[in-house]
């Protein structure tokens, strides 16, 4: 089993999520890393791609150029992760669907609808696969509570809560000129015109309809930026409407200081509830209405065939953020390789791709479009 | 030091509440229970009185009759407790309160607006006092928190975020003829028009405010009825505007497996934030923003002055449920003996009155109003 | 049915403990405290007495007075607690047993084994009750473990693990002058010869011993005294073989910085463990073996009769350390009342006596004994 | 920068901790596995090999052939993985050190203490590294607590408490025929003497020296077989002393229902106390004395250089147990460049090695001493 050859765009220094993206393929060895357009010029690019040991020949200086050259060779790449700001998405993957390279790509899927629409427009028209990294759904836990969902342990699903608190924008780290990641998250022209919506917002509203297997109809959002000259949201109250019946609220800030990366969902039906928290994830409650609450584990007891196939190592043994991530690399791999063979690998049907995409880019734009309307309901 | 000679309304047999006050009425050695219109006719309130040990001359068949009775005695009750339904709260307090008898009364105040308005003139034509017990003030580090807030730890409060789940009626409990309290709680005529809204989501909301020193100016409330048949809200999506700029949710239920009596308050500022559980109610967790979360518990390091007072044990040996409870009735013990030498103790600014209680009626009929114009925005 | 007539020695000013048996005396309204020998002296007695409402005339300057005062009424007291430090309570039990006065006596039983060993006799020869309050067996939960131990629930056992760590003597709090409680309780006089071993190892043994259904057999033990100056022990380990063929360990300390009251008790066996907290009283994790871990919670779903008939008020409403201890005494007036009807209550199977006091106390000598031999394996 | 060649000797399929290994040395990218003494028979090695993509060529029947032939190649490893059962550790090792390939070796270090002492001296007479993956050291916040306490934050250490209870073998597992894992690690020829205190107990005991910063002077251990035939204990209370001054106690279990893999530590000084659990790695609770509580978290507000320095992303975003196992690798990945630069990289301060190997050698020794003396204590 030779390992798939893999391109990156966008990771270079000072970059968060290009760092997780390596990793995450790495872990199950999957894949390599052998080209890259790292950074906005070649020579940055050579330098990012030199701490990594790339071939300098396979550091470019922009997308396009790497696309091309890349479709060139014999050995060029078969898969491209985008790990860019959100603006940058929709052309970069374009591109590569365009050479019919599979593409990896960060969430949210664009800044814009029209460049989601566009998006949807070429994944629909190439060959090529194309995997967006909301990564949550790749943690066992929830592919477990997924699948009690799915087989009726919780009954009709009348509830869903999930939030989404982080701190780290509780100042204006956007206006100190030292931190990056807080300028382009905040600057609607790079992370598109949702700010804790779009960032992890969108992560919240995929993680529930994951679970819960019910998509959002309408909703009530309420957002704020409580950091002066702030330009986007940085916390949102959003009361849900689900096409399956299930009535929920969702809650991301980025202002609540004490939370880390509070991801939380539960889910309740008319026989039991779910309770799942990100920062503790090998660990999913479940109790069945009447009975004591249990703790399932991952690789423990009461852990289903859905959370086994993605568990590495015995229970007690945590696997965290890095291994769930890989989880939806290691996918990317197996329906990468059955495509390579003109298959359908059925992973794809649990992995996040355009559809969740397109619902994503629906919930942010519905969140802005209601808080227009002084949080108004409206339809997604 | 002599204890003040209490009467009851309400809590006969197969109550839950009751019990509760008449405990928490012992806990501190502040009060004697002398007299009881417990049940709905003379004999029960007699039958329920001897196995509280009352006299039977003092078990009486209606609380007008108690309160005549006890009026005219040298010994009569100086205060009352009032733990009937809802529907019956106003009538009851209204005749102790034309008396000069002192009320503490279960809450929500009354089942309806109309009934609150006439207690609350009741109210202020009276010099005795009403006490309204929303219990869950009443534990130590609750006041931490609510004196936190007021000293400007948190900075200027951006974000409430309040819930209180419960299960017990995941299925049509009240439905059974077996479950009185289920049947009352679900029965608009005696509850009011709000079920968990009106029962759990008035605890949740005046707790919110409590802490937070700010009132609910606006909502819009998204209320179910996921039980088939049932007559009343069992869930409800509520986002809430504070006066004081804070933005919020309170989401309540009873048909959340796996929850028991979840009431969760968590409250965000420019420079720190607060969680408190009340299943785990002496810890709070204090975050300042930037530093390590640090757990402050009751009677331990980093508790202070308010909730101290109101500590009856070390820190690690844990105050529930009771304690909590009866920090309102010892409360309420301080504020007649003051009103007893004609002065008014300052111990009635942390004490739940009228005022609240018209603030929670007002709650529960915006939610109600809201929800009857599709979850709408609603002025309280 | 009236109330039991009770009476107090020690638990004046700055006592922590005996305001502690007042307020479990009154929770469930079973007693009324009519007299007090609550200092050293006639003048403190009657000043901590007026502070708690009784009569002047039954506030007394010793326990001796006291009982042959009280003996003498016809509305004396029918039961005493005695909660004065360690080196007091077999001579003032004794008095009050010659007089057929029921006891109810803090631990440990006494200071020295000889006293120990007196007080013995006196209760064998007493029709007089007497009860030790080793209150943490009062807990719902610990009920419920006890009981699930000996239905077989965890088969066979064997490992228990029993640990009780506090913090409050970090530093030489006793030689601060500011500090009684430290003062009495490091000093050997007045204590015993065990200093963490006997304030909170001896409730560590006693509770572990209750919920195993085994004794201790043999131990060795590593008693240190960290704080320079400290005449007495404030850590102990210790290896424990019980005499049902368990094996397991005790640790107590008063000098572990972030342990408040951390008594916490884990027992393994063929089938199943379980593990309790005292800090979190309300949860018992039970976890049959090969599958998932549960959560039982005090009056919830999973809690047995042995639980529930103990708990007031529904499960989620959390009942602390006065509730526990609280149990202790109401099962006390179960067993007087049967005692006044020349009956025995079953609840005595389950109330800590003279036995428990015993073991206790042969298990604090052991520790001292084991320790002087460079903490060689003892027999109890 | 280019990959450092990689053997591995064991491994093969049906192999737990091979792939472990695996997968921490591919996190960080410093390392390619190319070739594999994986199983017993050539043929056995190929086909773990295929699955692994290694090259036929370099899948080896003996790690006595791999080494030969490896290092005769100008392409050969330069490192090796020695992932076998414990008995077969020392030869292999040896074999490759006298090759001058530096040597990563799982835990504990041999199955006897003469296979130990032959080990230490081939060590010494090499100038390849020996490293011993006791991985728990890797872990950024055990980094942390063993940097605050070597700068004192914790004042002069008192009591360290550390447990490792698992519940894998409660029952006889290694009877059933089906699970290799339990056979060879009850086997005293290939796990050697100790059974729990090998394979836990070295860890626990290696983590409560690396934090503390103090070595086990002497011990008592009271060691059990509970399950009938079975040849090594399954479980160990063991009490210890400290060098330094400190006293602890140390239990390990494989029968204890409920624990996963629950290896926790805790450290208590003069002026605060640690506590850290395997299971919730992200976090260490640190109380100085007085003062709350704080919860201090994986690159979270708190953590300090000696974490940041092994963590990869953001707190919150939960790393586990296989980052923790790569920060040794990448630890040795960095020893390793600077020994083919003639240099000593001061890293290997931090990484466990032929003492540490050595220390727990002879803990596991002393504890089978002990016991074999009724539990007498003994020195190391």
């Amino acid at each position: 089993m030779t390992r798939i050859r893999l391109g990156m765009v966008g990771g270079g220094k000072d970059a968060f999520i290009g760092g997780v993206h390596r990793i995450a393929a790495r872990i199950d060895g999957e894949f390599d890393l052998v080209a890259g357009a790292l950074s906005s010029t070649a020579e940055k690019s050579r330098e990012s791609g030199a701490a990594l040991g790339l071939d300098p020949d396979r550091c470019y200086g922009s997308f396009q150029e790497m696309a091309e050259a890349e479709a060139a060779r014999s050995d060029g790449i078969q898969a491209v992760s985008i790990v860019t700001p959100n603006h940058v998405h929709a052309a970069a993957a374009r591109t590569f669907l365009a050479q019919g390279i599979h593409v990896i790509c960060d969430k949210p899927l664009t800044a814009t609808m029209q460049q989601a629409a566009d998006l949807a427009d070429a994944v629909k028209s190439s060959d090529a696969l194309f995997i967006l990294t909301h990564n949550y759904t790749g943690y066992p836990m929830i592919r477990q509570a997924r699948d009690m969902v799915a087989s009726g342990d919780l009954g009709r699903i009348r509830v869903v809560q999930v939030e989404y608190p982080q701190d780290w924008l509780t100042e204006a780290a956007e206006q100190t000129g030292t931190n990056k990641q807080a300028e382009w998250r905040t600057d609607p022209e790079r992370s598109g015109a949702g700010g804790a919506v779009g960032d992890i917002g969108s992560h919240a509203h995929n993680l529930a309809c994951f679970v819960s297997g019910q998509g959002v109809e309408k909703l009530a959002a309420d957002l704020q930026s409580f950091v002066e000259g702030r330009r986007v949201d940085d916390n949102a109250h959003v009361m849900l409407r689900f096409d399956g019946g299930a009535r929920g609220m969702l809650w991301c800030s980025q202002v609540a200081p004490g939370n880390e990366n509070s991801l939380k969902l539960r889910v309740y039906g008319e026989k039991g509830g779910l309770e799942w928290a990100q920062e503790d994830p090998n660990y999913l409650w479940f109790t069945p209405f009447g009975e004591p609450k249990r703790l399932l584990t991952r690789a423990g007891a009461g852990a289903g065939d859905a959370a086994n196939a993605l568990s590495r190592i015995p229970g007690g043994h945590p696997e965290g953020y890095l291994e769930g991530f890989a989880n939806i690399y290691t996918g990317a791999a197996r329906a990468i390789r059955a495509a390579q063979q003109g298959q359908r690998d059925p992973v794809l049907d649990l992995l996040p791709g355009i559809e969740a995409g397109l619902a994503g880019m629906r919930f942010i734009d519905a969140c802005i479009r209601s808080s227009a309307q002084d949080a108004a309901w409206v339809s997604l």
